[in-house]
């Protein structure tokens, strides 16, 4: 497995601010690497409302079905999280070993088990021995200390070459309140419903029902749009925790999702997401382009988003921009096979700027030199109308690279 | 581009008998390839039925088209079939070009347009200019003789590694009936209602409309259950031609799809088209090993089938393939992705004869050195059991490989 971050990790990471009212600390486990950290544990202070967004997969993992357990509760005190072993396909075991995690963080910070959260990641069949780490907890909670986002962000990481992280602030009422998010994930990144892990938080007096439908409708136009491989983890685990302290500096606390003193709030948290999610894409295994695809014209924005999603997903569009060819012959068979309203006669193609195919033929008029020149950037453009109706829909994928192959194929050989 | 032969191609091609009534030939047109033959025209005696199926693209290629509108007809007199250049998605121009072709080719044989089918294969979006090759369609049918079936079967191919023939005979009433199949692909494989190009004749006496079933049956049995890559090919095209010629060895005319005496002629055909698709998985572009995967115990057959293909199509499935790796893990995750029901805690999981995951956990039982040793085989089974109902279905792809990135991806560069 190749080591080398990817060519499209961002250049330095964020300052991250403290968020009142939580704390970090970060260990080394064991779980499966060497010299690393591999458990983080995030301690919210009493009152912190939270919300969560889990994989669709029939096959989820047992930290996802203890999640989907506490979530209505609506409170947090305590995530876990470790990499090296996702806890998934672990039947009964798997069970036992949340129970034990959950006893030993509830008792960590004197809380109710109700009041914790968990999520692993990693190899799947794994069964997963909390009692190589449950000791650790009470110490992890008791040392944990307001800074330390950048370590949580590395010790969630499996085949990620670099953390993931976002901060930003937002007006709420009168006052400015903060919102940090992390995020891992290379491979077996499909998002149906949310994706790999990523946890955000916020000083924010906010509700959980309202959290939970800002977090619901900003998945779908964030991790829920991005692709690296089609293929969907039973661990997809996303969690936005509000502490509530910045109503101490006068922030109103929000109890309805209409309420209109949201919107710079919802606008902030979106482009968090949609900033993480990138992030991901970009450290997509073996990736070396980002690409980004705009269905336009479409009967309804939803099928816009199957086209787009058909188009992100082909192999052979995948490893056309991996080779650096603006092949559109290729995006007109990933059109044709969505299932979805199409026409052939009607259809438009561009590479970036460059019209290349228009009323379901090659532009005469565009120069293969230029679009060629075009294809060598890091971040491709792919836009197709469809010239049906006013549907639209706008997904983010990777390149596909023997690089790729080699991280799922080559690891044993 | 490798021009190596897939290590999964057979060890000898089949010796293949002459079908009376078929006569065939093929001509270097230079198209797109040098010092190889790219067209080809299969002529046939008056009096011959025709069956096909096509992709269900909804951006069809101009011979898709063509060929949809002459299928009611039922009644062949020539096939004519170009590699190089698909003729898809180039518009008007590309309706001019199946016109020019269709007079050439009826005027060859003195039959009406309406008798006439065309197929292309290779480029996407370059206009197929006619006047390259109609000039030749007379002199083609003049000489076209029978026996020349390996020659059409190499001149149909592309990224194909080897000609694809199978050959096969039937009772039919008292008489011995012949049947032979040729089939070009290796990339863009994931058929949906037919697939790339193949085309079958036989001597047997059967109405069209009676083919016509026999096909779209066998069909969904035989290549509608293969992928390569899950991308759907524009130009999906299986034709089954059948000249009525035995009957003068007393074989019954069947004009019904009822008719008892078709038993031996479907089981025959049913076996010669799934040899037809398997021959096409092993040619999969750089395809090592050949993957069958069958799930039962789902809720019903179509539920079996799509999650058999959400195994098939996963990347990282066949990427652990590929590195003989029995990773049932990520074939956990493509039954859970698959949307289709299913219960983690009743989940086995095969790999040939080795049980490695029952009642949704790893099985104590199986030795992770037998599983390794099977993996190094060149035809893996993958067998799953949702424990759901009684539903069950087959299919076949091929493991993923540099080479099929190599082969996609690095071509321009």
């Amino acid at each position: 497995m190749s080591s080398a971050v990817s060519p499209l990790a961002p250049k330095r990471y964020p300052k991250m601010p403290k968020i009142e009212g939580v704390r970090i600390a970060a260990a080394e486990a064991g779980i499966k690497y060497r010299n690393r950290k591999d458990l983080m544990v995030m301690v919210f202070d009493e009152g912190t409302e939270a919300a969560g967004v889990f994989t669709r997969s029939k096959c989820p993992s047992a930290p996802v079905e203890f999640c989907r357990k506490n979530l209505p509760g609506g409170k947090a005190r305590i995530l876990v999280v470790n990499s090296g072993n996702a806890n998934a396909f672990t039947g009964r075991r798997g069970r036992e070993s949340t129970e034990v995690t959950a006893r030993a963080a509830a008792k960590a910070v004197g809380a109710s088990e109700g009041e914790v959260f968990l999520a692993s990641t990693g190899v799947i069949g794994e069964p997963l021995d909390a009692g190589r780490f449950s000791h650790l907890l009470g110490e992890l909670a008791k040392r944990a200390e307001p800074g330390a986002w950048e370590e949580a962000a590395r010790a969630i990481m499996t085949t990620d070459t670099y953390p993931k992280l976002v901060t930003a602030t937002a007006r709420l009422g009168d006052a400015e309140v903060v919102i940090n998010g992390i995020a891992k994930g290379a491979g077996m990144i499909a998002p149906d419903m949310a994706t790999m892990l990523s946890f955000v938080a916020t000083d924010a007096p906010i509700a959980a029902p309202v959290l939970q439908e800002l977090l619901s409708k900003s998945t779908a136009k964030s991790f829920n749009t991005v692709t690296v491989d089609s293929d969907t983890s039973t661990s997809d685990t996303l969690m936005l925790f509000a502490t509530g302290k910045a109503a101490a500096r006068g922030a109103p606390r929000i109890t309805k999702a209409t309420d209109p003193r949201l919107s710079g709030f919802r606008r902030a948290l979106g482009k968090l997401l949609k900033a993480l999610a990138l992030q991901v894409v970009r450290d997509g295994e073996g990736a070396r382009k980002q690409i980004e695809i705009t269905v336009s014209g479409a009967k309804s924005a939803r099928s816009a988003k199957r086209i787009a999603l058909s188009i992100a997903n082909s192999p052979l569009v995948k490893t056309a921009v991996a080779g650096e060819d603006a092949n559109w012959g290729r995006v007109v068979m990933a059109v044709g096979k969505a299932g979805e309203p199409a026409e052939r006669d009607l259809l438009s193609i561009w590479f970036g700027d460059h019209r290349v195919a228009h009323e379901g033929e090659r532009d005469p008029a565009y120069s293969e030199e230029q679009v060629s020149a075009y294809m060598k950037g890091d971040e491709i453009e792919i836009c197709v109308d469809l010239g049906l109706g006013r549907g639209k829909a706008t997904v983010w994928t990777c390149d596909l690279t023997k690089e790729y192959v080699a991280i799922n194929g080559d690891y044993r050989s």
